[in-house]
């Protein structure tokens, strides 16, 4: 199970566990314990109507847990669905690593000007100048950063100097049916790319696992 | 995994599938893929540690899904649980099977004064009439139910006549962390007998899955 | 605020405390505490975006208290949307009444052959004996459970041979969202008509509240 | 309702809306939509008696939402607790204001030796570099922060330089229950201080409200 893939520049995910198949479902869905697979398409079939027809408690007899390194602000989007369970190192507890985000050259884009929250796919003219500034700016918070615990000051104080593109790493648990939940919005074309990796990395990672499954989400998708 | 213990007259609790260890509790505290397990009891130490001080998150890395088959008044208590996720059998697509909860002689005691939703220990001197009423009033609500069927009447109306002592069989999912929740309220002394029988179940069938676990559980509770 | 609407023979909803409005939603889609109104169409505009574009979080600042009393398998279907909060009269604590629900004549259909958990529109040839045959087992199921709670029978052991279809009352809390996700699946075609007529007097009573929020809602119904 | 305690050295916590009081916990409880109050002292000690029994559900018939502005650090705490509901100034839609967190001198102190995670209560020798360190940085940063607007960098982009110090702002709605656990998290002598400001503030404002229940949670923590 050491199904790995890395994501940005110094980011991942790693299946760490899972509970389930796609005869979990068709199991939760009959509420039987022993159900044979019915290989002739009607778990397909079955499986298929729960999804479109928003049924969708059975997708919750199959649970995944991620092993998720990724910048913080992407944290914060992912933190903000209640349904996952995380577990994430503390900069309280422990010093963080000198490991920033910055972007390669071709995502940094201009800010569109239709949607407010987005960035165009158009490449910036600045674009060496902008990445430079991000790197350069880690690198003066993780010095100032290094300067302040060897000066004495508590974990807890130092690490508010820390930029938003500082890696974090996380345990993040959640059922299919949150995942897809997951999927959905941040796979969608307004999220923003450097959290679109993350959850396409997921969906590679499950669809093995849950093929027909994610088969019916791609489907209803549409 | 076939682990199932019999509860009261017709029902039981089955592990169906499960996910996690100890060791999983332990690697989510320490946001470790491959923390090697410590045989010198620090990991025992760590689990004690974080359930009494309410560190409950690592909890939510281990999963089981049980099928249980009890009396649908056991059912209400028991979907109050928001944390659990459920797939029960329907009554709307399926007819019931006869099958009713008739209390075994020494459990029909008498209405407790001193705590007004409890029942004391002590014997009911008409305990074999109560339990012929139980089991009278039983048969006659089936016997209705099919004849009702009989006649034609659609399946999600028929069954409004069935007792709550009806027996309903289900899946249910839920991590660590919110099946302690629910062993800490249904084991207690307050709880109802009935649903306290399924606690003990599941009680004694994560145990040698997660025995350092549930030892903390034990400890916590005192 | 005193607004209930009587639902099948026995039952109500009732209003029993609010928080927001329209412009609650608005001031936190916009994180702004004193926006003012914009009656210019624009804070309609915003709310239909946000509904359709699923940014539902908005609709969870407001929130419902209602009083409700239906029939206990109506209870059932409602205690699974587990993002609601309820409070339940227990029939642990208290004798419940004798009130069961009997459905009219012309609610006695026959079962559907296409979809196997519904029932059709057309009136059953046997509505009258049906009728009666419900009628008849809920009296004496209660005659039972009287005399079994003469003889001193606990009541949480005598409430097993009330019928499923016995009333009950409950206080159920919800923000708007999930009160839609509700109305979404319970005035469903698909859903049970007996939930669907509670379903429609929540819409019913909430409408003057939130008049935007529930357009937003029809229209994305389509 | 203009409620609005200040924390820290430009945050605050707000009222924005609340629902409920004392007498609607009593309500919930009893399952009685007009139980008229009782001042003798019966009130009073059902809500002891439910809170110290964790009865906790009639504690969800009362809610409120706050606006909050405080350091990003506490809101990446704040929102692991996944049963309160968030709207927050999205640094992708908005440019953010310059304001950054800079600890009081006498909050500077050494790190803990007995509790990795914690600070001590000693003042720090170097405390007014550590200031002055970050002050500073977060000065730089919002430079380059500008710096790269003006450059035509998309603001989500941008934002990734700008430390965890910085200031956001968002509205959160919980309902008395979520409210005491959060409480009972943050105010406690482990958790970060810049956290338990804002938990005593939230504690200051909502006690005039429910009073008989934050004395009943003031009794329970003992």
């Amino acid at each position: 199970m050491d199904t790995k893939i890395d994501c940005l520049d110094h980011g991942f995910v790693r299946l760490v566990d899972y509970m389930g198949s796609d005869l979990s479902v068709v199991r939760a869905a009959r509420v039987s314990y022993d159900a044979e697979p019915r290989n002739d398409g009607s778990d397909a079939k079955l499986i298929h109507y729960l999804w479109k027809n928003k049924h969708v408690s059975p997708f919750e007899a199959v649970t995944f847990t991620f092993e998720v390194k990724a910048p913080i602000f992407v944290f914060r989007q992912w933190h903000r669905h209640n349904s996952w369970r995380f577990n994430e190192v503390s900069a309280r507890y422990s010093e963080l690593p000198e490991e920033f985000y910055v972007p390669a050259l071709d995502q940094i884009t201009t800010q569109s000007m239709d949607n407010k929250q987005m960035r165009t796919d158009k490449q910036n003219p600045n674009a060496n100048l902008i990445q430079h500034d991000i790197h350069n700016a880690g690198r003066y918070a993780f010095k100032v950063y290094h300067e302040m615990l060897r000066d004495g000051c508590p974990r807890e104080l130092a690490r508010m100097v820390l930029p938003m593109g500082t890696y974090s790493r996380m345990f993040a648990t959640a059922n299919l049916r949150s995942l897809f939940h997951f999927l959905e919005l941040r796979m969608h074309a307004h999220a923003q790319h450097e959290i679109r990796v993350f959850a396409q990395a997921m969906m590679d990672i499950v669809r093995p696992i849950v093929p027909i499954c994610c088969d019916a989400f791609d489907t209803a998708k549409g």
